[in-house]
């Protein structure tokens, strides 16, 4: 006779079209968070998750407005007091669709090609939050839930999260908790299980030079004033020495030194030189000197340019000399960086940097600090054993690259730390065009959180 | 009893409100070159002024179809042989008109404000070119034209006239002339009649910098590639040195020094460093060190970024690193440098200094030579009268900036010296939001070109 995991995990098994179905149709809904025009489809979005919370038996489910897009919330509270709670959390919101007429199908018309589901918010993470409920919905159909789960799900995650935390420090009570489960971290392969035990914080700005008043004739003006183009690509290209080091007076103090037991941790993961170079396209690897490809992407920090604007960008030719140029500038922290402290520490290279033939604005638009995870925790290994019983392998521990703002927001206001884990692949291409989840993958996954809620019961 | 000059320019300062209207006119036809949507509108715009010259009294008129935008062409050759014949060149498209919002009144609806006419084109050179026919208009009205005249109004200048030079080697017979006569350059200040004896060239290029082969999660990714938007800036950057040089092998080995009497006609003009700040609006003066500011903008090449576009660059954040970068990067020329030469600098200077972690495409879209005009030929010196006659003072002599390729044409295939002047200021804004004219300075230019005809005759 099988045991009632068995049952839920053949439950889950039956009902694979209509948990597709359900993700399409929420994928369907563009609720992209930063841009003003799809406000009301991220009510939309927050209006079926609701809805499909409730129809899977949740309860108490709530839309919390905030002072931007709302949080849902929902609870299952019948294991009992003396088994653990989880708080699921998860985005409902997504990226912008930009460029997009590289997109194969259009970004909100989800299509499966060869196995995989292409949409925006496929991966990340709408297919994540699918896939939890998904495993919930297979246990109370075929079992009294073991476990307490509440949800938070909110609809800023892409622009920062700027609600959240007030939501969370507004509602300790309702959202108290054992542990947090953060699907919203990643896979390294489809045939390799994750847990990502640390995580990268973010400053991300926005930088502009301005010059003379108005645009100029480049050949009237040309050679008497200093283009804020060109000065603004001199101070970007000062931030950073030949070798791939970040020049902001004071970057590095607070950096966590890489030690020797993370060094030998890293260099068990299969993410070399060829693995990036794969994933990338890109025509060869780049990194700060010393460190490897996994030290620069997990445990060093880094400072991107995440955009550039000036002048005629339009085809053809216009011979002008901007009156400004505009650069979105982000770093990722790690363990002890602040964000505050890498705002000041930018506007002192300005200070020293820019020449007086040009003024300048900074803006800070986000920031969040890195954080990581106890390996050896009782939620940890009950999920390590869950992906284990599926793939037949013990996870690897990462430590990941990208930031989950929320998950430091956990350990500060519930003192939950958080299992940040998820089944989305490295090439799934989140935030950009043609994002796509991997079904197999993701549906293996329906099947660890499953073992994952019976184990942490047991 | 007033002589005929006389006469024909009582008619002009009578008919001054008809002038107006017709240019105004004119203006509202939205002529941009650049445009694929405004190709209608060019070709409205050639079809007024081929009316126009008619109603003039011109004759022969023709529209010549080309490649691209149309050519105007008329003529009236009544003096006799013995007379000289002035080719009268124009252009009557305009730039583009981004960025749009920072026009108070808008660019095609042409409004007089403070003895101004604001319009896109309304200095750069639609009032220019109307000028000149209403000069002629005046005295064939009162007189019979005492030269013989063609005009040569193309529709394709503000994009590098690439189908000008073809026309012309095909029309030697029809477009032979003893001297053209150009307005397409300005004056310094309105009480200073300008001739312009110099032309920098111009070479005109986009670059285009590729790194990974889509956009990249800048957490997941992050510090294993070249930011494409970081390594252009790298690239661009190193193109000036800290003196204001350029940095392109070879970029300086042709360039004519500034003689000794260069030096002194050019110190006698009034556009210093403060000239420059209250022209620009800029923080402060840049340039070539070693060079005053009158000759780093007319005697001394340059090079000038004319825009970025990289990567996410809409209000909000988006965690990205681009694909791709592109700058659109031109140079100034001056005699003996090449425009092709500059070509093979600029792809010397990229191979030398791109980095194999990124690849790059250059494409050159425009580019010509540099030239100069003899300042004792009978042209000139008829011109340089009638400006004194009309401001009380003789012209002064500059080098401009810009560039006029059809000069160096003019001069290569029909063996015709250009007077370039005409009646725009510094600060009209030409290719700049609220472009405009300064009308009282543009009646006195009707004048000016009313004596010139006059005195080229005798």
């Amino acid at each position: 006779m099988p045991d009632q995991r068995s049952i839920a995990i053949q439950f889950a098994h039956d009902h694979q079209d209509r948990f597709l179905e359900e993700l399409k149709t929420l994928l369907a809904i563009p609720s992209i968070s930063t841009a003003a025009e799809n406000r009301e489809d991220i009510q939309a979005a927050a209006t079926y998750i609701a809805n499909h919370l409730r129809a899977t038996g949740m309860e108490h489910i709530t839309i919390y407005p905030t002072n931007g897009h709302p949080i849902v919330y929902a609870d299952y509270l019948k294991a009992g007091r003396n088994k653990p709670t989880v708080l699921i959390y998860g985005h409902y919101d997504v990226q912008p669709v930009d460029p997009i007429d590289l997109w194969q199908t259009p970004p909100f018309l989800p299509t499966v090609r060869d196995n995989n589901l292409y949409a925006r918010g496929a991966s990340d993470m709408k297919g994540q939050v699918m896939a939890s409920i998904d495993a919930i919905d297979a246990i109370v159909h075929t079992d009294v839930l073991p476990v307490n789960v509440k949800f938070l799900l909110e609809g800023e995650e892409e622009i920062g999260s700027p609600n959240l935390d007030a939501f969370i420090s507004e509602h300790k009570a309702l959202l108290a908790c054992d542990l947090a489960l953060n699907p919203d971290g990643g896979m390294i392969a489809a045939n390799i299980p994750t847990i990502i035990y640390t995580l990268r914080g973010l400053a991300y700005f926005e930088l502009r030079v301005y010059g003379p008043a108005h645009d100029l004739h480049s050949g009237v003006f040309g050679g008497v004033v200093h283009n804020p183009a060109q000065a603004l690509c001199e101070l970007i290209a000062g931030m950073h020495d030949a070798y791939g080091h970040i020049t902001l007076p004071g970057f590095y103090d607070h950096v966590l030194p890489i030690t020797p037991e993370d060094h030998l941790e890293l260099a068990r993961l299969p993410i070399d030189e060829p693995y990036y170079l794969a994933q990338t396209g890109a025509p060869a690897i780049w990194g700060e000197a010393g460190y490897t490809p996994a030290e620069c992407a997990g445990a060093r920090p880094t400072l991107e340019i995440n955009g550039l604007l000036s002048g005629f960008t339009a085809p053809g030719s216009k011979t002008v000399i901007p009156a400004w140029a505009m650069a979105k500038i982000s770093m990722r922290l790690v363990p002890h960086q602040d964000a505050n402290e890498v705002h000041q520490q930018l506007v002192q290279y300005l200070e020293e940097h820019s020449p007086k033939t040009i003024r300048w604005e900074l803006t800070q638009m986000t920031g969040g600090p890195a954080c990581s995870t106890d390996r050896d925790s009782p939620g940890v290994q009950a999920l390590s054993r869950g992906l284990e019983a599926v793939w037949g392998i013990p996870p690897v521990f990462k430590r990941e690259g990208g930031s989950i703002p929320v998950v430091a927001s956990m350990q500060q206001l519930l003192k939950a730390d958080s299992i940040v884990t998820g089944f989305g692949l490295p090439d799934d291409n989140i935030h950009a065009p043609n994002e796509h989840l991997h079904l197999p993958t993701w549906q293996r996954g329906i099947d660890a959180l499953i073992h994952f809620f019976y184990n942490l019961a047991s």
